[in-house]
């Protein structure tokens, strides 16, 4: 299939789309490809033609109605089955591409949609086995509404010290779920306040004989199907307002001695005897256990994109606007756009470099992943897949922090750079950062993740050591560690502005960081060791100023490289080079700005004339880009029905825009009902003196 | 007046409270004094007990209803007369303090009562003349209800720009006020979307012989007060939602030729005659222009200090959320408080020690804000009085940054330091952060005010060059200037990581750092002037990394240094002073830790010990106030019907308040009213494939 890209409407924005070096439609072409941007544009008409998903910018919905809209939506996307099973099939890109254009018009009903249609039921398909597949054609037709059921009021980030209990009783053959107390409700759960009929659950596994097995998972009816009222001895209910996807429903449940047939335990990693012997393919607990929540992996790559999308609408708006926008001038009698203000361009357009290289890495590592999934659904045990496995985590661990803060800086700089408009509801900066905000906390707080990555890396370390410095990872993102010792003694080498804007230079300085942190941060478990710390201490006190800053400069280095080699790939199109080799270059020395302490410290820089060459090259990789800014973000942006910020619209009609939303507000004009409290109940002063 | 301090409920908090190094009580009463906690005690005292400012954490309320509370709760503070003027002449501070108290019920409150009782009120008094006090009696009894209306819908920070006209009509005595077109529509006036009945309203204003005298500000009738009708000519309306401060109706207004009588021009600083000639006491416009904006300078003082109320309510929340929140431990038994994690100290212990800072800061500043105030009253003309205004100027626009970004990332610190708890709206981060955020944008936008300060610290470079050396600022901010070149020569000594958390090492780098900067910014300027640059570009573009990294550098030492003089001060209780020197070197540290780099690029530090030294310094000054972290908020905490945020109060019993504030939410367990939906009208897979 192919779609024509319409044109943008002409107008203010003229000036700056006429102005730059490359033609923005081929740039989509050649980002998304034929197919992806027709499905995307079949999306996002049948959005936009269905009055189900009108809507009208800063509306003030109350909480259960916007609960009832999301759900409405929901449904009618089992009406039209966007991606059928066959089109998935053919391009897994297409599911991600799905969430993304949900996510644009609303992550709540993304949310809602993926967490029944794609959590739930993955979960249930996955973990289970030929006798749970009643449940999945339940859900396919809506007969039932799926949650993932985890985390408790109590514990988050450690899954293990869960405390909802499974025991099993042979007589009936049943489980009986219980939550010892509120503590251990389950809590947070999307789906739960309001709409899930059944629950992926997840509770430590009693046998008769009072034998814990760990955690397992199982389905639990919540709520009766045909009444949605809650089942006998389940406490569920709705959380309450979040600071943002007001739209779906995240919920509680407190268990009070539910029975569930044997058969609803997901046995693929463990299986119960009717006659309550527990039997596992797994010899070791902790094998088990991570292949249990094995199928969480998955969400974090998709996080690293659904917080770059955000990223890319709130850009979108903040580019147009301050396109548009003008305020002062060289002489009073007028005024220029604030995108040629040097400070407006450094604060938006490094996000916009970011952006870029989010959009190729967010795909690429996809695609990784999908490589993975795939080995796992071969049943493939070679040590390659394992390999591929850990890297993979190693990398998503670190992914999720660096595309969700990189998100939340870059709205909050959006926001800002936007002024007292950018504080305005209908132009959506505010629904995006609150939005956006969860992408840091969910499946995993940002800094406990980390940890992970920098295991990763001081076992890479170890193992090189023990290899005589051979080694080769499957997605090759940290082969260069091979040269460890050669790199940690390169010095930075670039003599002038336009070297630096090599990306080559910010490559090569980014080895020497990750080296140099990997090594700093060895000798500081080290040295914790030798001084009798546990292991659990010696690394809690080695994450900030180490692990910490080694597994951001890692994901910094590995996302920057792989950018670098698509400016170079033999199939990127000579016209569009230029502008992205200039793109990765100001990623790279922006990136690299935030560890420039750590260079000079580490003497891979030294003297004034490095660090100023940098913030040289940026300033210019900034002012040469700015021209290109407006067309680089048409590339990115989705049609104006799903921006849905007036400040942002694709016309720059900012003010004509503007007004025409705030005049659509409902009693924009009229006085308050409560006219007489001013007009005719007038304060007594002091009258309440006495009661202070 | 005097009041005891009530002890703190006993709970989980007590283990760290029992380990506290001071008493909290002495502490609070050493910042605030008996007479404020006095007062402070009275206003919360009297709201709690009053049902009008009843609460529900977390509750959904409609934004139209949200703007009928905050109208009646503002009634209900003329009822109360909190503030009358004897008390506020004996004690200016507690004007800020009432700010204060009623921000952290909620900053919508606060704003709509001040705008109209403060500035409203003060700039017709300090604006207009003997003429005018009918208006400030009609604005105490309320009869009247004023707003503040100077920004437009196109012009923001360019005030000179506004398009509003006043052009007077000497026939029949009148002035007629006239908005080009919708884009000079008054716009983001607070009060002016559902109660202003009068505007102070800035327009150019226009003699009958087509003269324009430039921006004058006029009191302008928009509804009637007996029917709050807008009036003939008046198009005045609400803006909407926006992202907080919801409770507060911004507005807009329109004017199409609307008469006013020739005396309602505030004519402090012009006047026209009846037969329309304009005289006026200034013989420069600027000056006649920069004296009619003077009534806006206390706002950067007063935003500083409202950042900072912001950023205490948040970090009350998140240290006794980290006290009391226990994941993961040493044993798989036992798990111990997330505050114990060296990761979870160093994200919100520095903030801990810049509210610490910002709140000395802000008092004495506000107090060098009354002295100038109380020179402008008597009229003090002296060469003081005006060197003290373009002092407090130059502060203000750092301060007002300093404050509100720090709040700003402090907030968002907070809510992720939380983790998924913090995105529950009950926890009132969100509304914290959201409230925070115009901080950063009303009253000038950080960025573009920071040129100011720029600009008077190379002025005073300048004046120095002509005085040989010799200046000294009346609030000596500056007066280490003197020693401009042989601060230039300094070099880190600090050999040892004890020696680096005593203040005075960071106070010695930050005057190397602000001369090195002013230096480096000075240059920058005269090479953009060289290069044939005007003066409007070369400004411009001697921001980023120069001008804008000076005016922070320069503020960030004057609050450090203020600091540092308070730990030492004579009257400062000795019991304090060890823990007020470890707040005091661990701000100086941190904050300077985000200058690292610009330290090494200009050979202030040099090899990798001086860094390594600070971070130790920095992560064990941490360390060692973690026990005193509790005490620390617990000081500066409202009671809990203030505080608002059942993961933070007193008590320490997170899990039990917030579940029981769960349970209190609207139909929390009851099936949605829209539960057919999902039961009886299921979707019809794929029936709407066909219209794809």
């Amino acid at each position: 299939m192919s779609v024509e890209v319409s044109d943008l409407p002409s107008g203010p924005l003229d000036i700056y789309r006429n102005k730059a070096s490359f033609n923005w439609k081929h740039m989509r072409c050649f980002i998304e490809g034929d197919d992806i941007m027709a499905f995307k544009h079949k999306v996002f008409q049948t959005l936009e033609n269905d009055p189900v998903f009108a809507r009208r910018p800063g509306e003030d919905i109350p909480m259960d109605k916007m609960r009832e809209l999301t759900f409405l939506r929901v449904k009618q996307l089992f009406c039209y089955d966007l991606l059928p099973d066959d089109q998935f099939y053919a391009n897994p890109w297409t599911y991600v591409i799905l969430n993304d254009c949900l996510g644009m018009y609303d992550w709540a009903v993304s949310a809602k949609f993926f967490l029944n249609k794609g959590m739930f039921r993955n979960t249930v398909e996955r973990s289970g086995s030929e006798r749970h597949h009643k449940y999945l054609e339940s859900v396919d037709d809506m007969t039932f509404f799926g949650c993932f059921a985890l985390t408790e009021l109590s514990h988050g980030s450690n899954t293990r010290a869960m405390r909802t209990t499974a025991t099993y009783d042979a007589i009936t053959q049943e489980f009986v779920i219980n939550s010892p107390d509120f503590e251990a409700a389950k809590f947070w759960v999307g789906n739960l306040g309001k709409t899930a009929t059944h629950a992926v659950l997840y509770a430590q596994l009693l046998t008769p004989d009072q034998v814990c097995h760990g955690l397992h998972s199982f389905i639990v009816p919540v709520r009766d199907p045909k009444t949605l009222l809650a089942l006998p001895g389940v406490m569920v209910g709705d959380m309450g307002k979040k600071l943002g996807q007001n739209g779906l429903d995240n919920g509680f449940a407190l268990f009070h001695n539910v029975r569930i047939p044997r058969e609803n335990l997901l046995n693929s990693t463990g299986e119960v005897t009717p006659d309550g012997r527990y039997v596992t393919p797994f010899k070791d607990p902790n094998k088990r256990f991570g292949a249990s929540l094995g199928a969480l992996s998955g969400g974090r790559v998709s996080i690293t994109r659904m917080a770059l999308v955000n990223l890319k609408l709130a850009l979108t708006i903040a580019i147009r606007f301050s396109a548009t926008r003008r305020q002062f001038g060289p002489k009073d009698t007028e005024e220029i756009p604030v995108l040629e203000y040097q400070l407006q361009q450094w604060r938006l357009i490094p996000y916009l470099a970011a952006a870029y290289a989010l959009e190729h890495f967010s795909k690429s590592f996809y695609m990784n992943f999908v490589e993975f999934q795939v080995g796992l659904m071969m049943r493939d045990k070679s040590d390659r897949q394992s390999e591929l496995g850990r890297e993979i985590h190693a990398m998503a661990c670190a992914a999720k922090p660096l595309g969700s803060w990189t998100a939340q800086k870059g709205i909050q700089e959006c926001r800002e750079a936007c002024g007292g408009h950018g504080y305005l509801a209908m132009n959506r900066l505010g629904d995006l950062r609150n939005d956006n905000d969860p992408n840091c906390t969910y499946e995993g707080d940002n800094n406990v993740l980390l940890q992970q990555t920098s295991s990763y890396l001081l076992s890479c370390l170890q193992h090189r050591e023990h290899n005589n410095g051979n080694m080769e990872s499957p997605l090759h993102t940290v082969d260069f560690l091979n040269d460890f010792h050669q790199i940690l003694e390169t010095k930075f080498t670039a003599s002038t502005e336009e070297e630096c804007m090599d990306p080559a230079v910010s490559v090569a300085a980014y080895k020497w960081l990750v080296c140099f942190l990997l090594d700093e941060s060895h000798k500081r478990l080290q040295q914790q060791r030798s001084m009798g710390k546990d292991e659990f201490e010696a690394r809690n006190n080695s994450q900030v100023y180490y692990c910490r800053s080694l597994s951001l400069a890692y994901i910094e280095l590995t996302c920057l490289q792989r950018f670098y080699d698509l400016t170079r790939a033999e199939d990127t199109p000579a016209d569009l080079r230029a502008v992205l080799h200039k793109l990765c270059g100001l990623y790279g020395l922006w990136s690299l700005n935030s560890h420039m302490a750590t260079l000079y410290q580490g003497g891979y820089l030294s003297r004034r004339q490095p660090a100023q060459m940098i913030q040289k090259a940026i300033l210019s990789l900034c002012a040469q880009l700015k021209d290109d800014s407006v067309s680089l973000v048409d590339v990115l942006a989705p049609p104006d029905f799903i921006l849905n910020s007036p400040i942002g619209l694709s016309d720059g009609q900012l003010y004509k825009n503007l007004w025409s939303t705030v005049m659509q507000g409902p009693e924009v004009l009229q006085r308050p009902s409560w006219w007489k409290e001013f007009c005719s109940h007038k304060p007594q002063v002091g009258s309440l003196q006495a009661k202070l």
